[in-house]
């Protein structure tokens, strides 16, 4: 059982922030399908998301009303603060049908509740709002006009209240453990999937007296040549001396992130190698420095992107993205990223996760710190040597 | 580093049946946005489905084409059969951003190749395929018609090879082991998270030999009041003597699942526990008695349903699904139900998981068993005891 992560008080405020966005945008009603929007609005909590949900946030309602699986509706009652009328469960035969879909039984609802008009604000890139929902949706509102609302929540969620920077702490010493047991771990001739047990295993039992939550992202663990590319996950090969070898792990704790990368090379790394993390090193002190209230993204990016221009070393890709409460499969919050072009002023109590990796052709590095915005400049939330962990 | 799962052959007759289905539905070309299907057809397997990507499976080609993130295009490098030159990075400025999508490109790309006409197959109800990306796709490929192919390719991997079996069956290894970890581990004043965290370390660990991947699930622990609702996770509060809880997790290998739910009482439980116990388990024997080729999935459904008309309890969800190959955030493959109307016809080496679980007001129960469809009948891929276990 799990109450909570929240008072009543604070997703209460958070509800209203949300109507204010949405009213700034001429948005009667919100279905909120973004399972990270749908728990930071309500508390709503339970891996319930594979088969469609959603939450009705209107103008001319007092609460948000939540709608999910009919054997998930109890998890509603356990899990929100919401009134037991507003936790609704719909019958199990709208699953996974050619011929109807949970999204009719939903327009439905909203013709019960006097909803079925106006402007109707949708997620049009959220990963649990597929295509179908999309026109099953439309067909049965046809009073409602479809906006585009991606991502308004998400930009509510960017400044983390007092509550939620403590939980992110508590995340923080959960990865600093979790990523020394998997430095320990990645050992010449231990496989890899003992490797990434071990870290699991601290991942979930915790740190600091609490317990870990499940991470949005499976631990990442390329190696050798796959570490030219980051987002592999582990086999049952074994290390060997002579490869480097990428962790990106994250620390949770009621489902708020503090995400970290090292990289391990077993033995004498190539000099390239050793190159790649002297600039990254550098870039990362030089992007802190210049992460504080007033800065934009883009100006954060480019102080990396002097230090590596200053090295042979290129790289295309954003650098971070703003981060905190998440699902899978994702943790970041797809509202802010350190790149050219992000003119998004940076305020206190943002967090970011930067990671500026290196994809070299036969090899790569990854070295990150997720940051909190201070009212004068950037904290990381761990303390953990950052250069390239060499084995020997 | 990891290579396909599968010899290139068994790929390609996979992409030929895929090919068949299209023809049979006038589909010119395929756009695959499902991570399982993506990766039974190539073995491409990443965690990289938080950004958008696709296979394109087009009549006019030889070989399917792979376009990804740029980072992750060296993913595809190492974990498929495909020629290189069909391996593509889309730019990164294409990622998160509100006025492109990376959807854009993909419909650029389908005009290089030649292959942007005609009646487009798209996946309408895939959980990593958005509005936004159907929107961009549309209005990029004016000269196609799309039309919707959801479980097209799910289909065809409803009936599971020789070499997929045998990754289910060492999965089944791995869930054995786990299930015994997690029950030795749910007693009195232990951490629900401290519990969880050991079953993790089982699961990747892995059994007989091989390794674990990572479940498309997190294990579900609903326990106490929780456990009236099915999908909710851990905290770290202590398990108490007087309560049960339900043990939902998979054994996982090379992405092929073999799940499993029991449910632990802690003291003698109530005895509309051990009746509810009793029930599914006949069931359970009833429905497995019913399964075997020709049967239709409703027919096994009913055998389940003429033991629980015997006692007071009534169930409305659906008692099972067709498993196998999958990613987060399911394991079940969409395509058979055990459920009143689903007629499908069950063939030799289908496989499914059946979980009659009963959720009561105050608690609940789950019991399940993965069986593989032989040429006469049910095979249980686990040996592992039924009832709900008493721990006194």
């Amino acid at each position: 059982m799990t109450s909570p992560a929240f008072g009543k008080a604070e997703y209460q405020a958070r509800v209203a922030a949300a109507r204010k966005r949405m009213a700034d945008a001429g948005i009667d009603v919100l279905v909120v399908t973004e399972p990270a929007n749908m728990c930071w609005l309500t508390g709503y909590d339970g891996w319930s998301f594979y088969t469609p949900q959603c939450l009705l946030v209107a103008q001319a309602l007092d609460e948000p009303v939540l709608i999910v699986r009919g054997m998930d509706a109890n998890a509603g009652k356990v899990t929100t603060y919401l009134d037991h009328g507003n936790i609704l469960g719909y019958p199990d035969h709208y699953v996974q049908q050619p011929d109807r879909h949970p999204m009719d039984w939903v327009a439905e609802e909203m013709g019960r509740r006097g909803i079925a008009k106006g402007s109707l604000g949708l997620e049009m890139d959220s990963y649990y709002f597929s295509p179908m929902a999309y026109e099953h949706l439309k067909a049965g509102l046809p009073n409602c006009r479809a906006v585009n609302a991606n991502n308004l929540v998400n930009w509510c969620r960017s400044i983390k209240s007092p509550a939620e920077i403590a939980y992110m702490r508590e995340a923080a010493r959960i990865v600093e453990r979790s990523m020394a047991v998997g430095i320990e771990n990645v050992s010449p001739g231990t496989r890899q999937c003992d490797a990434v047990a071990a870290i699991y295993d601290a991942q979930i039992r915790g740190a600091g007296g609490v317990g870990g939550d499940y991470p949005a992202i499976v631990p990442m663990l390329p190696t050798g040549i796959g570490a030219s590319t980051p987002h592999l996950t582990w086999s049952d090969e074994r290390f060997k001396t002579g490869e480097a070898t990428i962790l990106e792990l994250a620390g949770t704790r009621r489902r708020y992130h503090c995400p970290m990368a090292r990289t391990v090379s077993l033995g004498k790394p190539p000099q390239k190698l050793a190159d790649a993390s002297a600039v990254i090193c550098d870039g990362i002190a030089a992007a802190l420095e210049a992460a504080r209230p007033g800065a934009t993204c883009e100006e954060v990016e480019q102080a990396w992107r002097r230090e590596l221009a200053k090295s042979g070393f290129e790289k295309e890709s954003r650098i971070g993205y703003s981060v905190g409460l998440n699902y899978p499969p994702d943790w970041g919050e797809h509202t802010m990223s350190l790149r050219p072009g992000d003119r998004t002023v940076i305020r206190p109590n943002m967090a970011f996760h930067m990671i500026p990796g290196l994809m070299l052709d036969d090899c790569g590095i990854e070295i990150s710190e997720c940051f909190l915005i201070t009212e004068t400049g950037a904290e990381c939330l761990c303390d953990f040597p950052r250069p390239l962990v060499v084995k020997t």
